[in-house]
């Protein structure tokens, strides 16, 4: 019952990680996320089941963890430090990332097996990051947190994603990061 | 095949779905979402198959109809007429009525038959009224359009809803709701 394993660092740990990932991608493609199963990606990937719920837990964690990995939602572009600029080259891109259609379908499969209770995937916790090096690279405080951000930027392009007819207007994402760029400038005291 | 039947008004029109929505819920408790069938949801409501099909189209449309009839999103207050006051009380309803186990329980079981392209369920589509309604009742134009306002109050309740753990921050849409009234404020002339 409760044989305890030490992780494997290094080499192996790896190569499992990404033969059970590309098995993920696969039969999804080949038979959808509603029939995929534990023991299925185990065989694909050439291992065991145990070894999926060990490192996994579920089929749910699984599936979210394979499909954040496939988007890009860091920050490739080169910050100015400017907080409008960089906020809204940074909501561009995301919002390009997220309404195409990998990005919906990652969405989509996350939320098939969402509980209704503790986050569907973290896909928020995954944005954080890049959001608190666009603040901080602004130099002085611009007063607003990554919370702020993220409510005014992700959630109306996650929102709309979900809830209204594709695709998203043009620029909604860099509006919104413009819009909340411009309170955050009356809330501090020019340098 | 292209039978047409006309849809019978009244009465027995108001019957048929009572029964059939009743039988959705029922079900939904009984086997879950994901087991669910029409020929099920027939058999419980004493209606065939192809009514439900004539009148919903397909399973989905379905439960999303249930599930939106089941949530108030409506404005139980009495406007006061001033937009912060009106869009704050409302908000904050919205914010309880969504983060309730119905409300959450119709999210999740609305984004379980998700395509990833079209909306989900017109649960944005439910509230633009009552916010056409707020701001109407605010009397001179507050300078913002019922889409900004959805963004700005309703997008980070949906979006933390689903992507972080329960449950919400309390004063979240009411909060975001005296943000977006105080930018709105500063966009129109003192009367």
């Amino acid at each position: 019952m409760s044989v305890r394993q030490a992780v494997r660092p290094g080499g192996r740990s790896l190569r499992v990680q990404q033969a059970v990932h590309a098995a993920v991608g696969e039969l999804i493609a080949e038979v959808g996320r509603d029939a995929l199963t534990v023991p299925q990606v185990a065989q694909r990937a050439g291992v065991t089941s145990s070894t999926i719920y060990r490192r996994w837990g579920d089929l749910a964690t699984l599936v979210s963890d394979v499909a954040r990995r496939s988007l890009r939602t860091d920050c490739p572009i080169r910050l100015t430090g400017d907080f409008a600029t960089d906020l809204a080259a940074w909501a561009e891109m995301y919002q390009d990332e997220m309404d195409s259609t990998p990005g919906r379908n990652m969405v989509r499969d996350v939320l098939r097996g969402w509980d209704g209770t503790t986050a569907a995937c973290a896909l928020l916790e995954a944005v954080r990051p890049v959001v608190e090096t666009i603040l901080t690279a602004a130099g002085p405080p611009v007063g607003l947190s990554a919370d702020r951000v993220i409510d005014a930027v992700v959630a109306p392009v996650l929102m709309r994603l979900i809830f209204a007819d594709a695709p998203l207007p043009a620029g909604l994402a860099r509006e919104a990061a413009l819009r909340v760029a411009a309170v955050a400038r009356t809330n501090v005291p020019p340098s």
